[in-house]
């Protein structure tokens, strides 16, 4: 449970979304931000994308060998909410650390300066209110559907991701990279298979609406932060990861008030944090900060696709670390989720 | 056992394999066919390709419902050897019918003439050699396999047909396609994952090794009668079948002097059979033919995927007529199987 929430906020705390109308009107296309952010040749374009998509895989897969390793350590006592703000500022310090190297080397411009426009700066909070609205959904669905059966329906976000990217973004996916899409759902799924996953066929018809609205929330959250970020391709991406974790800090601190404000102020902020909880927390930040970088220079797409290798590694390197026994259904569905893979980059081609 | 006795005769029973040098020689390529049994219109080939299909599909689904509905009625004590040697004889006759029918209709030409030569006749036995091969082999993988373990790896099945329908039809397949090949492998046996699947994992070495020369056999097969069936695209099938089944029929005749020789003597030839003993000999005996012009009209691939999509099927008319519950494994490995199948199709477009 506490994992999942840092995770959760993770994933889609950095998320910023803006109006629909808008973001149509200014015709976000793909085609856009190729000419606009054109500085750098297309070499280098795609090993900056490479780096970072590794980055985001290495990071989400070593995040689920953390939470493995602090399970076998035992439980934490921490408070969930002041973990998440810590995480928050972490993100907000690497951003200013960032920004402050760059503007010894290159001089405060237009597009790194801090200050900002309240046109710029309205749809930031946007994430933070999602996120609080998803955290408050997740607490009901367990009414529903227990924890390994809500893992298997958070494979529905692959496909709201898809939908709404094509909807949101109007960006084009190929036939072959839908039929990849549905593959890497499909396959994902698969390989989380247990012999108790078929309970989660008995959902109450509740629990699934829930599940695909949070499935939507997750998508919205994950396309409208490419979106925001995307809308002014030469903005440093720096200034705009301060921006979003500027206000993920404070609806942190609001939660921290509302949720823990007792347990804080009699045993402390940090109370029950050990070693692993800190390791956790720098974890977290670093695959916000990938995340953000993904969407920045690729798009949700690779984001998905790189979080679902990362998922399919961590199985991996777990039988290594801690003698895990990998399932038939394992090995199938990494095979799905590489020819899903192999389609995408073929459909790619073909588009 | 019983059963899968006899779907395993049935399925590679009609089955023809050539000398592969003389194939190559002749060059039996897609081209070839499409020009020499060019005799009917684009339309009415694709009619009948679909009917072939769709009569396989709904034989071999009906043919594991029976099974079912067999196993629940209890255990029938008919020998296995009597029972494949009356499919083989009602395969007979039915050809022959077709064949006088035709006589009576069209008169006796070249194509649809019974007598035949040394050196079109010689490649018939080669099915009945092949299936006895595979027999024996089954009876000793099951030292290292158990019986669900076994269904499982008969999956292996569809990757060598792809293979050597390669190899020795040297049909191409596009990339698209052999993705899609796999994905079907993958989904089918998703689709069949129960929990105790994970068994399988532990096969022994030895068990791998036979798995894959049963599969390199099954595929063998499948793909020689397509060969030898196509050989002669002019030949009436009819013809083509009653060879085919008259080797069946004596190859069985000598399995039952060997195995139960002793027991017809004393019990009598149909003793312990039943209504749906002789319903089971009936289908094996029809989807047997349906493979066959499955071959002529289509080929291995279209019976691969047809046969798949009877497992599927099978699944579900049993939860209408026994009450099964589908996994969802089952709806992770159709969702796979059926987007295997879109890519088929889309793959060939593309090619």
């Amino acid at each position: 449970m506490e994992y999942r929430k840092i995770k959760d906020q993770d994933k889609d705390g950095d998320v910023v979304a803006d109006d629909i109308e808008s973001l149509h009107g200014k015709a976000l296309s793909a085609g856009n931000f190729a000419t606009l952010g054109g500085s750098s040749s297309e070499k280098s374009k795609w090993k900056r994308k490479s780096i970072v998509t590794l980055a985001l895989t290495v990071l989400t897969s070593s995040q689920a060998i953390l939470i493995v390793w602090s399970k076998r350590a035992g439980k934490y006592e921490y408070c969930v909410t002041t973990a998440n703000f810590l995480v928050e500022a972490l993100k907000c310090a690497f951003s200013l650390a960032a920004l402050g190297r760059i503007w010894r080397n290159e001089g405060v411009t237009e597009d790194n300066r801090l200050s900002t426009t309240l046109d710029e700066v309205s749809v930031y909070p946007i994430p933070a209110v999602l996120y609080l609205v998803k955290n408050l959904l997740q607490y009901y669905i367990f009414a529903y559907v227990d924890a390994p059966g809500y893992q298997i329906l958070k494979n529905l976000n692959i496909i709201s991701t898809g939908v709404l990217y094509r909807i949101i973004l109007k960006k084009k996916l190929s036939e072959i990279q839908w039929a990849a899409f549905i593959l890497l759902c499909a396959g994902c799924t698969t390989a989380q298979l247990n012999p108790s996953s078929d309970h989660v066929l008995q959902t109450p018809f509740q629990g699934w609406v829930m599940a695909i609205v949070m499935a939507l929330l997750s998508g919205f959250a994950g396309v409208y932060t490419e979106a925001i970020i995307k809308k002014r391709p030469s903005r440093n991406i720096n200034v705009q990861n301060f921006w979003l974790y500027v206000f993920g800090m404070a609806f942190n601190a609001i939660a921290i008030v509302i949720q823990d404000f007792d347990a804080v102020m009699n045993k402390g902020f940090f109370h029950g944090y050990s070693l692993i909880t800190f390791l956790m927390i720098l974890n977290h930040a670093l695959s916000g900060i990938a995340v953000s970088m993904v969407m920045k220079y690729a798009d949700n797409i690779v984001k998905v696709y790189s979080t679902s290798v990362a998922m399919l590694l961590t199985a991996v390197v777990s039988v290594f670390l801690f003698g895990f026994h990998l399932s038939l259904a394992f090995f199938l569905g990494s095979t799905v989720v590489s020819v899903s893979i192999y389609l995408h980059s073929i459909g790619k081609l073909q588009k």
